[in-house]
C-alpha cells in the first residue's frame, strides 16, 4: 500500500480520506487480497490521529467488506471479485460517481414539512398520557385511520384489531417468522428483497428460491416447492416490476386455502405508485379464508427515514400474536404514530400522495424520454415502468453483464444489476439488466445521469 | 350472563361498558368458565350498535384473558383463577380502582416539553439529508454522545462502533437472540423480567431459571446450569431491587471469561436512579476480554413512549453483527435519533437527569414515610428501596400470599406481586411480597394508595 497522507485542504473529515485511500489503494491493485493492513495504534501514532480516526475508517471498511477484521490478530484485505466490488457510499466518494440509480432514495424535497412540524408541535404539547406506553400493536388512533385508508384505497378487509404498526418492514416481517412457527418454509421470489431472505436466515426458517416470471412469482415452481409461506410483492415485484395478474392471484390464494399451515405475505410496498390502469385489489381483499399477511410501510411515500410500517394479521393469528407478544411494547414513538395518524385523518395523505404520484410519474416519463434519446437507445429495453419507483432496464448487444458491470463501474456509474438479487448470482444466464431507481434524482441529474450512461460506452 | 344494556349517561364508550359488564359477569360468577358468549353479530343487533363495537370489546376480552377465540366457533368464557384474574386497565375500570403501583409508569409531568420540542423542530428544519436511510445501528451522532455518556456515567469502555440504537429492549434482545446463534442456552434471572422469557422463547432459545439472591444472581446455580448467556439486572435486579456486589460481578465476569461461547448480557435498565451510596461500575466497564453484551434504555430516563434504547457490543461481535443485519435498516426515527443526540450533547439530559433523579428520591422516601406511618406499619418490611423506580414490600403475619392478593384486589388495589415474576408461581412459597411501583403517583396519589393499602385489611 503507498503512504496515506491527510490532505488539509480536502473537505471530506480525516476518517473519510483514509477510507477512500485504501478503497483506491485496493482496486488499483496496490493493497492485495490478504495483505494486513498497518494497526490502528501505529497508523494513527505515523498520522498524528487519533486512534478512533482509523478506527472509524477501518470499520467502515469492514462493514463494505474491503476489510477483514480478525479478533486479536488485525485487519486484513478481502478478496473483491471484480463485479461483486462493493458500492462506496455516495457521500464517501463523491468526487467520482457521476451516476448513482439507489432504489431505496425517495426525493426528500417533497416530504411535507409544514402540515407534519405543525402536527407534530400540537401531538407533543396535546397529551401527557402518550408518553407512557400504548398498546403493543401500535396507537388505536393510527390504526384506525389506516384501516380505513386500506379499504378505501387498497380493497383491505379488516378491522383496527388486526393491525399492527412496527418500525419498519424488517420488524415486522421477524415478528412474523416467529409467529408462523419454526415448521414454516418460506418461498422467497427470485429475484427478490435480500433483505428478506436475511430475515428469514436469521430467524432460522428454510427459504427456497421460486423463479419471478412476467406474472410475477411462477406458481408452479411455489406447488413444487415445498414451501409453506409464500412472500410475494405483487403490485409491483421487486426487482423486475412485474404485476400480478387477477388470475395469478386468485391461484396463489387458491394454493394457500388448499392446506391449513400455508400464508401468504403480500408486501404491497409499491402500490401507491400506480401510473396506469387500474390498481388490482390486493390479495388480502380477494382472501376470505384469513390466509393473507398484508404488509405496508411509509418509507417510500413520506421518507425512509420514518421507520413506520404496518401489517394486517388473519383473524387466525390474532390469539397467537397476542399469547406471543403481549408482554413487548410497540416499536414506534407515539409521537410519531399520533403525527401520522392526525396526517391521515386530515387528509393530508392522500393529498400528499396524489402530488408525488403526479410528480414521480413526471418524473419516470421523463427518465424514459431521456433513455429513448440517449445515443445508446437501440441497446435498451425497459421493463416495468407503469409502477413503483424504479424500472428494469434490458441492456442488449453491449457485451454480457459482467463486462458492462466493469464498465459501469470504471465510468463512476452505481447501480445494481438484477443479477445481484437473484439467490445464486452465479447461475444467473438471463440477458443483463439494470434495476434503475429514479425517485430522488432531479430532472437536471437525470440528464447528466443518462448522459454519463451512454458516455460508459463510448456511445 | 345477565343482561347488559347500554347507559348514555356513562362517560365511557360503548365498548368500554360492555367489556366491564362481562368482567364483572365472570368475576361474581354469573359467566362461567366454557359458557359460550353471544355471537358479534347477534349481540350487535340486539344492542343496536355496529359489530366493530362488540369486536373491540370482545378483542380486549380476549387479550386480557377473560374470553377465548375459537375459530370459527365463537367466544367462551376462559378459566380464571383467583390469584392470576387478569389485571383490567386503568382507563377501563377507572371508577374501581383505589390505587394502582405500576412499575411501568414514569411521572410525565417531568418530560422536558420545551427543550425537546425547540430541538425537534430545529432537527426537522435542520436538513433535508434526515429523511434518507442512515446507518443500520443508529446514526453516528447519536452513537457518538452516548458512548461519551456512558463512558463518563457509567464507566463503559467502546467506541460509537459498538452501539447499537434500537426501538426498545425486545428488538435488541431479539437481535442477540439471533447473534449468538441457536445453539446458545439462556439463563435468566428468577424472579425477573416475564418480557425476556417472552422474548427468548419467541426466538426458539431455550431459557433456565436462576434463583436470584441478596446479591442478585446465584452464581453457583449458573455454574451448574448449563447455560452460555447470562441475562442479569446488576444495578437493581428486577424486581427484587438486589444490587450484585462488585465481588459478584468479577465473578460473573470469570464465568464468562471461561468458556468462549459464554456471554453476559447486562441490562443497566435503573441504572440512573441511585439514591444512596456510589453507583457499583457496570459490568461492561470491567470486562477486559469482551463478554459483555450492555442494554439501556431512555424508557424509564425521558418516556416510556419515546422509543429509543441501545446496546453496546464487544468487539468480537460486531463483524457477526455486520454479517447478520447488514440489509437491515435502523428501527428508531431519525428525526428522534437527532433530536435526543442534541438533547444530550447540549447537556438536556445530565440537567433531565439530575432533577428527576432528586424528584424520584424524595418521592420514594414521600413512599416510605407514608408505609411507615400507615395503619399496617408494623407488617411491612421494605427492600431495595437505594434505586431505581419501584421497591418491594414483604408483608408479614397479614396472611399467606393467596389471601392478601385476593384481599387487595377486592379492595380495588392494583399491584403485582413478587410470585408474578417468577419462572413458576405454582411453586413459588417465600414470604408474600408486592413489588411497588411509585414513579407514576404524584404525593396526594401516594397518600389516598398507602391509606387503600391499610384500609384493605381494616386496619
Amino acid at each position: 500500500m503507498s503512504p496515506f497522507t491527510i490532505n488539509p485542504e480536502d473537505c471530506l473529515p480525516i476518517y473519510q480520506q483514509l477510507y477512500r485511500h485504501i478503497v483506491r489503494e485496493m482496486s488499483e491493485g496496490r493493497l492485495r487480497e490478504g495483505e494486513k493492513l498497518p494497526s490502528k495504534r501505529a497508523l494513527a501514532a505515523h498520522l498524528h490521529v487519533s486512534q478512533t480516526t482509523v478506527e472509524n475508517a477501518y470499520t467502515m471498511l469492514v462493514t463494505e467488506g474491503y476489510l477483514i477484521a480478525r479478533t486479536r490478530s488485525g485487519y486484513y484485505a478481502a478478496h473483491l471479485e471484480p463485479l461483486l466490488q462493493p458500492i462506496a457510499k455516495e457521500e464517501q466518494t463523491k468526487v467520482f460517481i457521476q451516476a448513482h440509480f439507489r432504489t431505496n432514495a425517495v426525493d426528500t424535497t417533497l416530504f411535507p414539512y409544514s402540515a407534519w412540524a405543525r402536527i407534530q408541535r400540537e401531538v407533543l404539547h396535546g397529551s401527557k398520557e402518550l408518553l407512557n406506553h400504548g398498546d403493543v400493536r401500535g396507537d388505536s388512533a393510527l390504526r384506525e385511520v389506516l384501516c380505513k385508508y386500506l379499504h378505501e384505497y387498497r380493497g383491505a378487509q379488516c378491522s383496527p384489531e388486526q393491525i399492527v404498526i412496527g418500525a419498519g418492514m424488517e420488524y415486522l416481517v421477524g415478528l412474523i417468522c416467529m409467529l408462523l412457527g419454526a415448521q414454516s418454509v418460506f418461498g422467497l421470489e427470485d429475484p427478490g428483497y435480500p433483505k428478506v431472505r436475511q430475515i428469514v436466515h436469521n430467524h432460522g426458517r428454510p427459504a427456497i428460491p421460486i423463479p419471478v416470471r412476467a406474472q410475477g412469482m411462477d406458481l408452479d415452481a411455489l406447488e413444487h416447492s415445498g414451501a409453506t409461506v409464500a412472500y410475494v410483492t405483487p403490485s409491483h415485484q421487486f426487482p423486475t416490476g412485474a404485476t400480478m395478474p387477477i388470475a395469478a392471484r386468485m391461484r396463489l390464494l387458491t394454493w394457500a386455502h388448499a392446506q391449513p399451515e400455508r400464508f401468504i405475505i403480500e408486501d404491497d410496498y409499491d402500490s401507491e405508485f400506480r401510473y396506469l390502469g387500474k390498481p388490482i385489489p390486493s390479495l388480502q381483499g380477494l382472501d376470505a379464508q384469513g390466509k393473507v399477511i398484508y404488509l405496508g410501510t411509509f418509507s417510500r411515500t413520506l421518507a425512509p427515514s420514518i421507520r413506520i410500517a404496518y401489517m394486517i394479521l388473519p383473524e387466525q393469528l390474532l390469539q397467537p400474536y397476542h399469547e406471543a407478544f403481549s408482554l413487548y411494547a410497540s416499536t414506534v414513538s407515539r409521537f410519531e404514530q399520533q403525527t401520522l395518524a392526525r396526517f391521515i385523518a386530515d387528509g393530508h395523505y392522500t393529498r400528499h400522495l396524489n402530488r408525488v404520484r403526479s410528480l414521480y410519474r413526471r418524473r419516470k416519463e421523463y427518465v424514459v424520454a431521456a433513455l429513448r434519446a440517449s445515443s445508446i437507445a437501440q441497446y435498451l429495453e425497459i421493463l416495468g415502468e407503469n409502477a413503483g419507483l424504479h424500472f428494469l432496464l434490458r441492456i442488449h448487444g453491449l457485451g454480457n453483464e459482467a463486462e458492462l458491470m466493469t464498465r459501469l463501474r470504471a465510468a463512476g456509474i452505481q447501480v445494481h444489476s438484477l443479477r445481484e438479487y437473484t439467490f445464486d448470482p452465479k447461475t444467473y444466464n438471463e440477458p443483463p439488466a439494470l434495476v434503475l431507481g429514479y425517485a430522488g434524482l432531479a430532472e437536471d441529474e437525470i440528464d447528466r445521469s443518462v448522459d454519463a450512461l451512454g458516455s460508459a460506452f463510448n456511445l
